[in-house]
């Protein structure tokens, strides 16, 4: 279905204009549908039949006829938020060993606790809370990559998020995979189990790093990665000692390298890409591989700052990530694209790097599309998936409104946002959570922090 | 009175075991008093008479007779955030004019704004707006330097806020006062006005710069602040241009022109303090200046970076501010320590740099001590002036707690703190106002904010 402005006032019959096709009506507030060139909606009206957006108008008040009211009178409407970068389970680490090297904090504090306490069940419940915490700040898709991927698939289905599940791939005994030669066995098998069950969960794999995985390694997860028709991320130029090792090692800078492999395409994601040269973020731009932005995790370990607008010019697709809450530590998009928006102008010292619609972008409909979900998400449209959330503007640090990009940005965190859709389904209606037992999330986890805090 | 851990079980008549004598009482969480080298306490109890704390007790109840009871048993207890710089009524121009070159932006957007809107009564309700964010958000203190300030330390008295509030001095025309000539005029009769009214009150003045004030009119500031015993504000290196400027003219650097004019004491407080080179951090340091950290302006305006930790072993005593709304666009202190935090890292690539404790100082009790009020306020314990806040940890985003001080800067924001209270009354309870009407605020806000989007 056609999507945009002339589609306000739709015509067709499952189009008419009171609700009785709609099973959720939101009504009223300023739309923000993300959509290249639109501009505001004031006084808008969203319809949702099923999981799919069926109908947008404008100063109308359509009949109800049993359908659930959505209260946006004072609220902003935009699409749900894509985290594209994270590792859910690690909200049991939150916090947990801060302001250290980062060589220490990954081999003596958090590979020792993920040794000793990573299972099904501790994943299941640290990917919960997690769940939790970014449907209250207005995630809704997630890109996630970790290990014991079944049980987080299974949290993010119980949550009833968007995902991208990845399984972990990476040359070393990892939680849940011990034997490394393992490891793309444990990735087809995630991917046969996952593949077609759930229209939210969207199974991947996740290689760790150029350094810690063999040329053969990568070669075997793309290979996987074409069959099963996914993305295939990466972490990507993280670190300067990252890129020194690649170099070292093959001759070629790291995106160089993965050319010359025939690797970096548009399957694949490169996370973090902070230390790419300018021919590196050309060649990038030329491949249309994705590149995720994490800024907060970027500046707490101190890896450095990625040139987003420089990436942006050279046409490379951009979304924003929140990483591990370990190296945040929150998992809140809003916070994180005003951390955007503001490092890029100090970084560059111009003003208007990294402007508040360009941030928005790259947390709806550039995230949505470097995994592959731009047609389905992203934008607020008729024919898309139902992923929408709604910011209450009634808080003192959310008023004036000038302009509602600025408000989302420079002003909103994820505390301000009141209702959340996601594929149809309300998961948080006036900030209250729909159908996640919040305080047992927390009480497990909490429990499993105990087992953590006796390891130091 | 003596304070610290000696004194958590008081046996002095007015600190019995019971709370006959209390008018508020704190029960449980964990207790983070910031009194240098303590550690927190579980399950503490705090006891307020009056304005003042007279008692911490730990791990016990006492019985209540008709003292008001805050509950802070999910919770953590802390004392008020002091925010050391902001212009408050400037929320009446939050998200008017973004992603501008810095010179636009002022000559074209706020300047203009300002000279057109700025009257007693919006300053009021601006200020009021600002107010209402910072006690949300679990600010206690303010130290303010704009316009009309009559109006403005109205609206602090009236919101129960403590603040040291600065009528600026600028050798233009300026709101309120037309005549340049008139300016330390108009500065005395703040003063004089203000000074002794109220306990919570406290008149002071603000140059603007070194490049918009005379040598005569700092000197002439300087004497006043003199003569009432109050800090003088200066906004010091807040750009390269600044220092350019001030080099031209003088042959010197900023803080060196200062110290030539025997103006650089621990009187003075310099805002920004972005382009300082290391000869000024030692000369600062040895004079006790008090410097004032902006990290969100500094960046959403890209100024540049200040060097916190290295000012911090220079000796400097740095507070935390989050300057106007305008070039933030929120008040809270929560987010701006974290800001701090990560952007210390990020700038000296160093993991370490800018820890958790080290900001927590700087927006509590290192800023009380910029501003004068660290015998009274900064850090909670018996004698001191009962400004606390609770921050609620029964938040997914606050989930687990390992240590207090990182859940504070990385993962909590302002709209955790559940309960506020400053000078022994109770400001918000259950993130209820007690006093202020939030609704009246915002909607006087709107209006005015109608006038300001007429002149665009």
């Amino acid at each position: 279905m056609a999507s945009g402005r002339q589609d306000r006032r739709p015509s067709g019959p499952e189009h008419n204009e009171t609700a009785d096709a709609a099973d959720i009506v939101i009504r009223g507030g300023t739309l923000l549908t993300m959509v290249e060139g639109e501009s505001p909606v004031e006084d808008a009206t969203v319809l949702i039949k099923g999981d799919r957006i069926t109908g947008i108008l404008q100063g109308e008040s359509p009949s109800l006829r049993g359908a659930e009211l959505i209260d946006a009178a004072h609220g902003i409407v935009m699409p749900g938020l894509v985290n594209a970068h994270g590792h859910t389970a690690m909200t049991l680490f939150r916090g947990y060993a801060d302001d250290l090297p980062l060589r220490e904090w990954l081999f003596t504090k958090i590979f020792p606790a993920e040794s000793a306490i990573l299972d099904p069940d501790s994943v299941y419940w640290g990917t919960l809370l997690g769940c939790a915490e970014m449907i209250a700040s207005g995630t809704t898709t997630v890109s996630d990559g970790y290990f014991h991927q079944d049980a987080t698939a299974q949290a993010f289905r119980k949550a009833g998020l968007r995902a991208l599940v990845a399984q972990g791939v990476i040359d070393f005994p990892a939680p849940g995979v011990p034997d490394p030669k393992e490891n793309l066995k444990a990735g087809r098998a995630f991917l046969e189990k996952w593949q077609g069950i759930s229209d939210l969960i969207r199974p991947g794999l996740f290689c760790h790093s150029l350094t810690t995985c063999s040329e053969s390694t990568i070669r075997g997860a793309m290979r996987l990665s074409e069959e099963f028709a996914s993305p295939l991320q990466i972490h990507l130029s993280e670190t300067e000692a990252d890129v020194e090792e690649v170099l070292n090692r093959t001759g070629k800078r790291p995106a160089a390298y993965l050319e010359s492999l025939h690797l970096l395409t548009e399957r694949l994601i490169g996370i973090h890409a902070v230390h790419l040269d300018d021919d590196e973020i050309a060649l990038i731009g030329r491949r249309r591989t994705g590149v995720v932005h994490c800024p907060e995790s970027n500046m707490k370990l101190a890896s450095g700052v990625a040139r987003i607008a420089r990436m942006v010019q050279a046409g490379i697709r951009i979304g924003l990530g929140t990483d591990g809450a370990a190296s945040n530590n929150d998992l809140d998009l809003f916070r994180e694209m005003d951390t955007a928006a503001k490092l890029g102008k100090v970084y560059t010292l111009d003003p208007m790097n990294a402007g508040a619609p360009m941030v928005l972008n790259m947390a709806t409909v550039w995230g949505a599309g470097i995994l592959g979900l731009d047609k389905e998400i992203g934008t607020i449209a008729v024919g898309k998936k139902a992923d929408l959330i709604v910011v209450d503007l009634r808080r003192p640090h959310l008023v004036p409104l000038y302009h509602p990009m600025s408000t989302l940005v420079y002003s909103a965190n994820g505390g301000d946002v009141e209702h959340v859709i996601v594929n149809g389904k309300v998961l948080m209606k006036n900030r209250r959570m729909t159908h996640l037992d919040t305080e047992e999330i927390m009480g497990k986890v909490r429990e499993i922090s105990e087992r953590i805090r006796a390891l130091a």
